[in-house]
């Protein structure tokens, strides 16, 4: 066994968070080798099942859909839901209660904490900043925004963000850690800048939630979008949440006005009355059967540290880095994701000319990362459910696929 | 036994889609009578759990998600899900294959299909029309896609519309079935009305699709939208569907045109190019959980006439009048719910002062309709699981709850 097989063995060993991996439904293996289990990277794009959501899911549908029907809206806490589950992640980005809703998707919040931040900005300031480098979708809806409050939108990068805010910016629309390069923005430092210009900083949490803690409330962010299907587990597709700064919940004038968002959504009134705090983010009817999977997910963090997952998350990717270096030719593929901590997520990008057939071949052999085009292999360590014999055995198969 | 409680056997006898009941989880009884299951009148609000659901779900939680992972995005067709069960209703409401796209919340829908149908119509068009008497989401919606586009929204009934309809007129937003009042609306006639001045019709299909016919290509509707957790039995929540007439595909012009609209949502481009067909009413990531279980709930349909389930939904509702009639002192309650079966849906709201108390009591007997501020009580009429004796006994259970 190599050195670095012995070491990633006594990390293990001493990894405090080791034994949440039990929360989880992971591969057992088959093989003849130890290891022969999959190693799964990609928890960046969809978390592994946590063991208590298949039983919980049943639940919903054969008692609480199946036998109850209506009456789960009030009886199994259906109606509520929203609410319930934001004031779960609510601890994981620094908020406190009652400011989180959760449901729709990402992009239709970055809509809605796109329109609501151009409202309060107010007439005079016409320019919307989204980040250059960030997944597509924000730029997308970032672009109907605009189009729709008759706004100008200017694509820059985060660092050039101080210099191109001006009197004339609305809101700015960032990415806390970028999809592609796992790159960490400085969210204190920006959302400081953006607010020493008089705008609102929108950021997107969809790849730092539940990795690394964010500090919404500490940091004065305004608005805040994430997925739940990442880091916190919550399903294929499961719904995304809204944060409104608790001083701006009262303007928060929302572009998707639902009846669930109205303050008496039974009172049918045909006049919109919006209803007070988180729940003025809302907008249909919830989708309960996501929700309560997702509300499940989140107990896998009853007891959980952010900062212990942070200080796990930076151990692992300095390891992968390290193994990376020891069983991979120089030269051969090149490390995008930035060496220093402050500036890095949790994930590692790894770039190099083939990497479409690379990461075919490290799926087929149990390791399980993701390929973004054209050149981009993703890994992505979720300090839950990944070790450090993990992040080895990755490093030595994807050093062996690349010679 | 009572002329009418013989009848309802023999009616029950007679139906073709009796055996559909078997299709779902319902009550079994456990009292002393006979009849002592629950009689569920309100699949208006919450469908039924189809049979087949919990085991289906079951599966994408445990093998498709906990074991495949990631994989399941190609491997179990979670990519392609908004428009293969997009494909699945629109033989219920009348729609060739590639015209429908499920996802999102019905308000959501509204939205996008409102601000898509006011950029179609043009600039010369600065005027809304919405349903007076619509369920009140729509006319929230509405008025927050006036005003992101610079529209005036007037409220009509839907009487009025004709008379309303002007070369100002934009697009007019109807509800096919009025969730109150159960009132069916001329969806062919109005529809040709809002053509005759140039505008483009918007229709609601919440309370109609999965109860009767509705004809969206043959009557040349423009936009639709509708839940799935009525009488499609999706689930609490289930995701919405966005209809696109075949002609306007290509003019389709989202407000929230996310990623997984793009024509090439993999290629991360900055630049947003829409999705030919249907995934252009895509958003963001689809929510799988609850798109699999609705395509499960939709196999119910299998082999079954909307046609067939118009005739008995009808027969349903002309005897549950014929019971109340009978059972209920003449004047106790009101009707709102038109006699004519053209002006019909599948629903029965009847009036009374003291109707909130009333539902209780209903339902503490097992008869679950629901309650409508400030004094209506529905009775909706699900022809798959619905039966003649339950009607009978719940307009007898009615009767002595009114005495």
């Amino acid at each position: 066994m190599s050195e670095l097989a012995l070491r990633a063995g006594k990390l293990d060993a001493a990894d405090d968070l080791a034994a949440l991996r039990e929360r989880f439904v992971l591969d057992t293996g088959s093989g003849h080798e130890a290891d022969a289990a999959g190693v799964y990277l990609d928890g960046n794009s969809l978390g592994a099942l946590p063991a208590n959501v298949p039983d919980r899911v049943a639940d919903v549908v054969r008692r609480q859909w199946g036998e109850l029907r209506i009456r789960s809206w009030d009886e199994s806490g259906w109606w509520t839901a929203p609410e319930r589950i934001g004031d779960r992640i609510a601890p994981l980005v620094g908020a406190a209660p009652g400011r989180i809703v959760v449901g729709d998707s990402t992009s239709v919040n970055v809509f809605k904490a796109l329109v609501a931040a151009v409202r309060m900005a107010g007439e005079g300031r016409d320019e919307l900043l989204v980040d250059a480098t960030t997944f597509p979708t924000d730029g997308y809806i970032a672009e109907s925004a605009a189009r729709l409050t008759g706004r100008t939108l200017r694509a820059v990068t985060p660092a050039e963000v101080p210099g191109a805010l001006s009197e004339r910016t609305a809101a700015v629309l960032l990415n806390h850690v970028d999809y592609r390069t796992g790159r960490l923005h400085d969210l204190p430092g920006l959302t400081a800048a953006v607010h020493a210009h008089g705008a609102l900083a929108v950021w997107d949490l969809c790849h730092s939630a539940g990795a690394l803690p964010v500090g919404l409330d500490e940091h004065g962010v305004d608005l805040a979008v994430g997925c739940t299907y990442k880091y916190l587990n919550g399903g294929p597709g499961s719904p995304a949440y809204l944060y409104v700064r608790g001083e701006l919940q009262d303007r928060f004038d929302s572009p998707l006005p639902g009846w669930n968002s109205h303050a008496e959504p039974f009172g049918m009134d045909p006049v919109y009355t919006p209803a007070p705090g988180a729940p003025r983010g809302r907008v249909g009817t919830p989708d309960i059967l996501s929700l309560l999977a997702l509300e499940a997910a989140l107990e896998v963090w009853d007891g959980v540290s952010i900062d212990a997952v942070r200080a796990k998350s930076l151990a692992l990717t300095d390891f992968f880095l390290e193994c990376v270096g020891a069983y991979t030719e120089p030269g051969r593929v090149e490390c995008l994701t930035p060496g220093r901590h402050e500036e890095r997520g949790s994930q590692i990008a790894l770039r190099c000319p083939d990497a479409g057939e690379v990461m075919k071949r490290l799926i087929a052999r149990g390791v399980v990362g993701d390929f973004r085009r054209p050149d981009v292999l993703r890994f992505g360590f979720t300090p839950l459910y990944v070790g450090f014999r993990d992040v080895e055995r990755a490093a030595r198969v994807l050093g062996e696929e690349l010679l």
